[in-house]
């Protein structure tokens, strides 16, 4: 059985209503007559596909292709818009760990993937097991590497994760960067060290999409102050600002470079010091390792926890062994698919996801947290399948090349 | 007011029983009649101390002093025997973190420390608190640095941890290493991992104390293989078939070198990996760090945990870090004098050190655990200071070049 939308639900995405409202009127009209969707165009999908690890911009191509009917469980979802994240490369060139599956795709020989782990989606289509989803809906992806470089995916329901969107406020850019940095950044804020307001944390990489959420929702929401580490550049005082904004209304966000941590005659490790006071700091997020991920654990206090979520160094991680054998620090990692993966098939954890979720929305919404800049790529529906897939190549050899330190999205 | 023994208390150490009973009888004796000391000579100490860090083979001298008087809670301990472990000679030289307090001993013009971390006493007087200690009982020492490089000792009931005989098969040198070392190796075993018959596990410095203790504990009590690393030295042979030996009736020890293992040629990865088969690692000892330990956690599997307590190479600890990022290896450390100080002040605390050296005490009693070869440096009641001096300057000195493998006491 399908469900009907409640009329006065918000069926539309905030943005470019009128123009997809069209397609979904007609299908929702459709489906109503039958469980079986009506038209084939119904489950036409345009994806971001590769056969074989490479590079990214040589590998990927577009094909075009019927979803299969969905089954009971199942929702067919619209992608409203789709990240391309670092992670999204390294999986492309097959150097990262967890490798999504390939799958049998009618029109292709061979096996492929599907490209892309983040994104939002909308329902259009719910084969009713009891589960709240509706068509409109807006949900995010549960499931690690679940394809989101794709116009339209079919999916379990428990995959998903609905968004509960409150006003208008939440943009198609916000509910599609909720499921991988700003999680990230709260779960590591949150789920090894209690801290409370007034504390204070130590992270690197802070100029990057979890870093600058990690500023944000520890500055903001928790009252705790940030020494932000960050490689030596051009206006750095650029950076030191923006930090400061991301934590205005909040405690203090201060920034300082490897470089200046690790040379004695800086005076930077005097300064932090003096920054630190009595206090300990307890939780140091880190996504560097080697050299400099060592010197930020030097900073660190009593029965702490280095959280390890990144190797930009490309450096083992390394910290001194006195910080673990006496001092009693942790040395933990994290990974937010695998949280994701551990919330999976039980009903605390969809309702853990679910919460997850409300309260970065409710953060995006109400302003606290700020988006990352964006750059969309938009794939025309009158584009062929080899300017999808030129699009699609160029799309992520821009995002490879920092292009303007913005994050890029594919829009179908 | 003075608890009286009963009769058919074992009230006398296992060995050299008549020579130390004259002068245990006649001490409680007087006890009887008061509760304060009669004689003048039951609170007479001679001391192994030293006023600054430094070389140990210099700094060391012996002082006798006269105890302060027990109050309420407080015991009477003579030292039985007391051990020379590493950790003391670091303690000694200033370089390790958990620093004794200096004392201030009558007849010394400045403030001194008594060295010495192990060992173990017998129960001389007893101010009664209700706590369960008798005169005769045999106890180890439950804090840090109390200073056990002494012929007696004044100090709280609850700072001793009474070792619950159940035969005479427990000898002193079993006593006086309940306290360290194997505890090291049972709390390592099992508060990090649930290891379950059949499992396997990993360590670094096999040949150590600690090492030894974990091979018997993980093989004789829990059923549990171990892979063993040590630095490649002649007869290695005689080793392995030394650790063998040490793991006879229980699962079986493996030996290979850091070298092995770090030699793609040597075929020890592929052996190891062999003996491991389908199973995981889950747990790994870790007591060099640098590029062995980093060695020794490539072995470890998924969700494993790292236990570091020492780190002998003297580089930082450094593991790969997709294993803690992508495998979710934990890094935690591990110090014993941290676990008992964890305990102290409450009865639940008293009742886990009772507890651990109860088991501990059946397993050296049953002879599933063997203690280490012992060489005890005795000082007689006639030799005077200078004498105890030079022969505790000795002593600390053989133990330090690690002469004939053997672990020193010093016997008062």
């Amino acid at each position: 059985m399908i469900k009907s939308p409640g009329l006065n639900r918000m069926l539309l995405p905030a943005s470019s209503a009128a123009a997809r409202g069209i397609s979904v009127g007609v299908s929702r009209r459709l489906i109503h007559s039958s469980s079986r969707l009506a038209r084939a165009a119904d489950l036409e999908a345009r994806s971001i596909v590769y056969e074989a690890n490479g590079d990214p911009t040589k590998v990927l191509r577009a094909h075009k292709w019927a979803l299969p009917e969905p089954k009971s469980g199942q929702v067919v979802l619209r992608v409203g818009l789709a990240s391309i994240n670092p992670a999204d490369i390294n999986v492309l060139q097959g150097v990262y760990p967890a490798k999504p599956a390939k799958r049998q795709l009618p029109g292709l020989a061979g096996d492929a993937f599907i490209g892309g782990n983040e994104g939002f989606g909308i329902v259009e289509h719910v084969v009713d097991t009891g589960g709240d989803l509706q068509e409109g809906d807006w949900v995010v992806f549960g499931k690690p590497q679940m394809g989101t470089w794709t116009s339209r995916m079919v999916c379990a329901q428990d995959d998903v994760i609905k968004i509960n969107r409150r006003s208008s406020s939440l943009t198609e850019v916000m509910a599609s960067t909720l499921q991988v940095n700003p999680a990230t950044a709260l779960r590591m804020l949150s789920d090894f060290q209690r801290l409370q307001p007034g504390d204070i944390m130590v992270q690197n990489a802070a100029n990057s999409a979890v870093g600058q959420a990690v500023v944000q929702i520890a500055a903001r929401q928790m009252g705790v102050e940030t020494i932000n580490l960050v490689r030596d550049r051009p206006k750095l005082d650029d950076m030191a600002a923006h930090l400061a904004a991301l934590a205005q209304g909040g405690a203090p966000a201060h920034l300082f470079t490897y470089e200046g941590l690790d040379d004695r005659d800086s005076g930077v490790k005097e300064k932090i010091k003096d920054i630190i006071g009595k206090r300990k700091i307890k939780l140091g997020l880190n996504a560097v390792c080697g050299k400099d991920g060592s010197n930020m654990a030097k900073l660190m206090g009593p029965d702490s926890t280095l959280v390890t979520y990144g190797a930009m160094s490309k450096q083992p991680l390394s910290v001194p062994a006195g910080l673990v054998i006496f001092l009693n620090m942790s040395v933990q990692g994290f990974m937010m698919n695998k949280w994701y993966a551990s919330k999976q098939s039980t009903p605390e954890g969809s309702q853990e996801r679910r919460q997850l979720m409300d309260t970065l929305t409710k953060w995006y919404e109400d302003g606290s947290l700020v988006p990352p800049e964006s750059h969309i790529v938009h794939i025309a529906p009158s584009d062929d399948v080899e300017t999808v897939g030129r699009k699609a190549r160029e799309a992520v050899g821009s995002s490879m090349a920092g292009y303007g330190g913005k994050k890029f999205f594919f829009k179908f």
